[in-house]
């Protein structure tokens, strides 16, 4: 017995104020800040004291996300969650986002309904209103522009450039894991291209691919580092890879660093899958993007109080910039890291 | 003797982070409120106690540009104009602005300087600081997504939901020249296209194509009626056509309409042109897009102080709802407005 064929709606059957009000039928706004949402030029937000940060990103088909393995749902939590990620690394409170979407008449009214539950369930995990946004068609291809606006006192945000000598580097969570998701992902797909009989094999990998497909904003730790009363004194997020932090960091903190291999954390699956690929594991945290972990420095006196902290690593020292930004093996050799990471994925 | 072949630089060849600081380059920060611009995870901003709007716009090459007649630094301009006329619809102030851009290997370097000296001479029109936003490639085509950010004090915001019966209904400047101007742009192309040796002839049309091609925000009616002391019960920028703007307010403020033929504002261009195509006049005001002029409704009461204004225009009145959303035509018959207009473009 075949499966029912699934329900198919048009989206052009709707017209363009149609699917505004459609997707904006399941929108609830929680903050008292949001004065205004969907249904107007502009959305009206009340700053309530606070500085206000806006960040933006697109997400392009073929481009950020390739749909023959990647569940609309968890696209649209991811779009989310990259944007919020942004705000957080300012340690900042995300709390709004628009959301622009360009549609093909490929996708349907059922699969974009599945997009926005990503986008609604990503607005519910990180308590941010959606208050606006475009829609569109475009000829090829499905594209997602999210901006992230949030909110904190001045003397909170955390910048780029003050990273400060002697300061200790850390990183939240593991790093590589999204990395090597990918690598797993785009492998069954081209097994799959290759012979439409073969199923997926997917099932022993699943912390590796639901760090891919599913990843989540660190909004806990900036959180647990409020209570603790740490300020970090430079913060950025993990989107593009360690290496590719690290040196946004420095380069614009002026400054140089020492990394310690051993101490960057990474999953055991991380390392097992890593070797699988023929990769040093080291390599997918430095040069592997979309982590979405936070990567910051503290001043020294914050040792003993972040040590109490959870999921948060000291993995190095800020130097230093005639010292340059170094990686020390556990070999006990040094390599500077450069942008794309020490070792560039040419074995893959 | 040929051009010389224009010089082109290939894009790929600055990467991601180049390319940012090439576009960055040019960057200037006048407002007090941006307190970090380009180059963090987020841009921060002091909202000096006013409240915040945020509107966001998608342009897409195929969609709502087309390249063949669309000089790339009119499409950077109109970007702009696009998202700050939506900020100034709410009666608010814009100040910064994020701008996300994803191109094809198909865009130089040189072509996407000329779209940024656009984006940057509208940002200097009207006075609003870049402060963010993403590069990123496309598999097909030109895209931008552009976020504005303005301020207000709370009292001075306009809604489209607040008109009153009673109300009298205001437009600015002229209205329908915008969608002629691509009507002609469109022509001359597909001769074109039929005949290369065939050259297009644009030369007395010029002021239907400036206004298709290089529209312009109300900012200055917006410091006008606030100098006069006037503030619109409610308003909305045209930017798709009067009557869908009007059935906006007219449905949020669940109203009614009658609206004056004989007195909405056309350009004698418009007029002249829209026989030319056998469209009747007030059918390009009603359903053609693009003006980017206001709509308006003010309190009876202030009808003498507008009439010292320019370039403001009263086109009828706000009615019970019960008594539909009506056009009074100059023949004296009344029709109802409907979406698109009470007239479609059956016969382009």
């Amino acid at each position: 017995m075949s499966d029912p064929t699934p329900i198919r709606t048009e989206i052009a059957s709707l017209g363009e104020f149609g699917l505004i009000d459609y997707l904006a039928k399941k929108n609830r706004t929680i903050h008292s800040s949001t004065l205004k949402s969907i249904g107007d030029d502009a959305a009206v937000i009340d700053p309530q004291g606070k500085k206000m940060l806006v960040s933006t990103d697109l997400l392009i088909e073929g481009i950020h996300f390739d749909l023959m393995y990647t569940p609309l749902k968890h696209l649209g939590y991811k779009s989310i969650v990259a944007n919020v990620s942004d705000i957080i690394a300012m340690n900042a409170i995300p709390s709004q986002v628009t959301v622009s979407i360009a549609l093909s008449n490929k996708v349907s009214l059922e699969a974009l309904t599945e997009l926005y539950e990503g986008i609604y369930a990503a607005c519910d995990a990180y308590q941010v209103d959606l208050v606006g946004g475009d829609t569109t068609s475009s000829q090829k291809g499905l594209l997602i522009s999210v901006t992230a606006i949030g909110w904190a006192d001045e003397d909170d945000i955390c910048y780029r450039n003050t990273a400060k000598v002697g300061d200790l580097i850390c990183v939240t969570g593991d790093l590589g894991a999204a990395f090597l998701g990918l690598q797993i992902l785009e492998r069954e797909k081209q097994l799959f291209l290759s012979d439409t009989k073969i199923q997926p094999d997917l099932e022993d990998q699943q912390y590796l691919i639901g760090r891919q497909l599913k990843p989540e904003a660190r909004l806990d730790i900036i959180q647990s580092l409020k209570r603790a009363k740490i300020k970090p004194s430079s913060m950025i997020d993990i989107s593009d890879g360690l290496a590719s932090e690290l040196l946004h960091i420095c380069t614009q903190s002026n400054v140089g660093a020492l990394i310690v291999e051993s101490q960057v954390p990474l999953h055991p699956d991380t390392q097992l899958m890593a070797l699988k690929f023929k990769l040093d594991p080291i390599t997918t945290a430095l040069s592997g993007g979309e982590d979405y972990e936070l990567l910051f420095t503290i001043h020294p006196d914050d040792h003993q109080l972040i040590q109490h902290l959870a999921d948060i690593y000291v993995i190095g020292e800020i130097k230093p910039a005639s010292e340059g930004i170094q990686l020390q093996t556990t070999g006990g050799n040094f390599h500077p890291i450069k942008a794309q990471g020490w070792n560039h994925f040419n074995n893959i």
